[in-house]
């Protein structure tokens, strides 16, 4: 089983916040994004600061895209991204423009998604989902269950490279053994902790721990 | 029947172009709406320029926000925007943290929503959605149906104000002569024409002369 990719989402409000924390977490970490929140307040100066900062990095940008697809993805790769994410529910021709515009399209899976959209996804060509516990319903007391393992794995099947995210920290990695996640991501897990640099080495030795 | 407002949204890509436009048609219009690919372009600044400029408009962003609610609209609040935007499969958890920290939200609606779940942002406390035919889905050919109007038509009578855009001109608005639409939004219909003031005043008077 590959060994899967660590990725920081930073979640800041200012590019000066998330930059201190992308210089400090960077080097341990597989891939860098830009998240929602960031882009929202800052732009596309965040993704071009990531870029300036990490010019071998993988860089996402967050922008969870639900229309004008090509637009919104020609402005992020000018700007430095690599992949970005699209909203599950964006229509397929909005994905299918998106996609052609950047290297990797993510889908990503909020609210009530079904596995026969999963499908017309992969039909358009797209490979990456990402599977979501919604910040605002893990605040509201939602968790990881086996109906969430049995939808990734089902995720997998079809095709899709998996990230995981929501609420991650290395002690709740061990949920998902056995499950070939492509990516975990976590923000807060690494970076608002005492030693952030620390904190994501101790991620990946856990991931190297349990997939390697 | 009340007179629907007009929405001018700005999809530009960078704040001195949205800026030029919304200066010339912002006394004609009722509404400014920070467009998405603006704010991923631009960030709060794009709000903050437009409030400047317009202190007695109601300015919207468009975040389709989909998740970090409360962040994401108390971040647009703090920059000027009255309202903002959530995407329609974002969860209640998001949408309630969203709404308690801005004026008023509005739901977009993209791909396969259900009235069911439109019943639970209305018992959410929700009263404005979006009707929106995607710009992917209009350049794949798409158009205004009976069968949107019917959803339309539907969303009223479960209490919601609905908005309408895409691919609006001031020729497409006597499609929902009869309906209560709140909102006409419209952006190169407006502000990618010769004189954008006069088109429009010209949306106006269409909109007088058929609801009026």
């Amino acid at each position: 089983m590959a060994i899967p990719n660590l990725q920081v989402a930073l979640d800041h409000n200012r590019i000066e916040d998330a930059l201190k924390d992308a210089l400090a977490v960077g080097n341990e970490v597989d891939i860098i994004e830009a998240g929602t929140i960031l882009l929202l307040n800052e732009g596309d100066k965040a993704i071009k600061c990531l870029r300036s900062a990490f010019p071998d990095k993988v860089i996402i940008a967050d922008t969870k895209c639900a229309d004008a697809g090509t637009t919104v993805a020609k402005n992020v790769a000018l700007a430095g991204a690599d992949w970005m994410t699209v909203i599950c529910c964006a229509t397929i021709p909005t994905m299918e423009a998106a996609n052609k515009e950047v290297k990797s399209l993510q889908v990503e899976l909020y609210g009530d998604w079904t596995f026969e959209q999963a499908q017309q996804w992969r039909d358009a060509g797209i490979d990456q989902a990402i599977f979501h516990q919604s910040r605002d319903a893990l605040f509201a007391g939602a968790t990881w269950t086996e109906s969430d393992l049995n939808k990734i794995r089902r995720l997998i099947e079809m095709g899709f490279k998996v990230s995981a995210t929501g609420g991650l920290t290395k002690d709740t990695l061990k949920v998902f053994e056995g499950i070939p996640i492509y990516t975990f991501i976590a923000g807060r897990g690494i970076y608002a902790t005492e030693n952030p640099a620390q904190s994501a080495r101790e991620f990946k030795e856990e991931i190297k721990r349990i997939w390697g």
